[in-house]
């Protein structure tokens, strides 16, 4: 698993997994052009919110080397609009914008020189994204391994492994952490509906590692809890708001409501670009509602009649009160979040 | 839809429709042997607690039409081993071994004559069990009704309507009598993993009716819940113990669970046959572990890597002190359950 690289910089290209192939087939989708980075997280060639955050910033290198013939001030323009197109692709995860603002800052503040030189600084950027993701990865899985008892049932939902980030994973990072590090743990994994990420790749993980597992469907996992087979669930997150409040995968919050009712820890695990520091409450999340037909199909099968009408929002928000710890690369996060989360806003 | 007859007794045979075969197709599956009636239970042909009862009340008569040139001695022996092996096509639902020990009885009320007067005889008790179980669908509905508001969010999960039952349904015939009663509902349809029986029928009978309505994904109710957009939930039962506990559908106890956060009543639809008497809570329903390829495809397309390994339960149990009542062709049922079910033990 650590071999395999969801995103990389290879031939003059940004080549990514094509997650949508997955587990029938291990394909790659490569981008020489930015608006195919914008097509490539918008129809989920590539997702998780650490994942499109660095192939965004990929994307506004890409769209630098497509304007850098242009002069100073058009150059700027242009690039400014491309990093705006790459920032509307998907709306609810907010490493996405993080990762494009933070390569727009980079370019500004090398300022007005030769956009052949600035290139080459947005590509240094771009890889930092990417090699940072690592490293946070890794350190959040030490700080949530500690969570982790020696023998655990754990559950989790939708994909947060190297597949959704540079390299490692979020949630899926401490379950690999707490494997490797020789702990006794079976993991239980919702198959996430509609787009199966569980199933199509957590699962693909899971069996890559050798971690012992069984796939669910996401209407299980409460009688896993009733049943005394969950000591702890862990997560990943789209956008953290100042106050703690969480969106995820949708089905994330039925899962918060149920580890409440049964009494289990139910942690989040994110790096800090996740939070965003500028809204106060999960209210001011956006949650974007995806096609039906990620309902009323599977692949090309029909699944529903053709007249039925299908609400699909594609996130939900767990409100901060439901959260037993948000963990991540700067240490775990505790009540009250307002505090705790301030603390990590600097630095 | 009151024209769509799951179950009919037609041409010297046992005709269902084909649920498996829905909404793509509304084809028929004729059983002129109760072998293939057992099949038919098992591969879920026929689903549904009142519907498998009464498929399988079919399938004690063919096979005394099968048995009627024995001798009255081999004649018993033979009817009791067929209807040993139908009453174990499925372990949950307890509406199956009502049907066919009601079945039994009148059999053995009518002692050691004719097995040929017999045959009729059998006919006569399995075209009331299909008869009864409409009528007793039409009373519930009125019951419940009077619970619906008269514009109200309905939440529910599975198929309990008319390709559930005998005809018009349990669950969803309440919906269906809150909706040709003239109320402003509108129903969410949870999809029903894994064997998706709400996004392929009750998303079809919805259709049908032109019942305005949505269809989700299982992980996206908790999220309407939270948005205040369900008022009630309904749902069916597969078996009740005496003391209330209730087994349906997997998934049930986690919308249970989730209507106990939100302050939502949750409500059981199902008729006297669905209460077990003999057993003291839910810890004694046998809970039905179903083939792992329900959870990994989805028809002929495989979801999940093909090492992965699934548990995948069909049904779970929630307990009475989450259920707001059970609403019964008899009344609705309220706690404390072990009284208000001894009341309508007898008659």
């Amino acid at each position: 698993m650590k071999d395999i690289r969801s995103i990389e910089w290879t031939d003059g290209s940004l080549r990514l997994i094509d997650q949508r192939k997955l587990p029938a087939e291990l394909a790659y989708y490569s981008c020489t052009d930015y608006r195919e980075v914008e097509f490539a997280i918008r129809d989920m060639v590539v997702r998780g919110a650490p994942a499109i955050g660095a192939a965004a910033a990929y994307g506004v290198y890409l769209a630098s080397l497509e304007f850098r013939d242009l002069s100073g001030g058009e150059f700027s323009s242009k690039l400014m609009e491309a990093a705006a197109f790459l920032e509307k692709a998907r709306p609810t995860a907010v490493n996405l914008s993080w990762a494009v603002r933070r390569m727009m800052r980079r370019a500004v503040e090398e300022g007005e020189g030769d956009p052949g030189a600035l290139c080459d600084i947005l590509k240094e950027e771009a890889d930092r994204i990417l090699s940072e993701d690592i490293e946070t990865n890794r350190r959040m899985a030490r700080y949530g391994n500690e969570l982790v008892p020696a023998k655990a049932g754990i559950l989790t939902h939708c994909n947060t492994g190297a597949l959704a980030t540079a390299g490692w994973g979020t949630a899926l990072g401490v379950i690999r952490e707490a494997h490797t590090s020789g702990k006794e743990i079976f993991v239980y994994a919702d198959e996430t509906r509609p787009r199966l990420q569980g199933a199509r790749l957590t699962a693909w993980e899971l069996v890559q590692e050798g971690i012992p597992s069984r796939l669910i469907a996401d209407n299980t996992a409460a009688f896993l809890m009733q049943q005394k087979k969950i000591d702890i669930i862990l997560v990943g997150a789209d956008r953290i708001a100042a106050n703690g409040d969480t969106s995820n995968k949708i089905g994330t919050y039925m899962l918060a409501v149920s580890a409440r009712h049964h009494d289990i820890p139910f942690y989040i695990v994110a790096p800090r670009s996740t939070i965003d520091f500028d809204i106060g409450s999960g209210e001011e999340i956006p949650i974007e509602e995806r096609s039906s037909r990620e309902v009323s199909h599977v692949d090309e099968v029909r699944i529903a009649p053709d007249r039925i009408a299908v609400y699909n929002p594609a996130f939900d928000v767990t409100p901060a009160e439901l959260i037993e710890g948000i963990i991540t690369e700067k240490g775990v996060l505790r009540p009250p979040y307002e505090e705790s989360i301030a603390s990590v806003r600097e630095g």
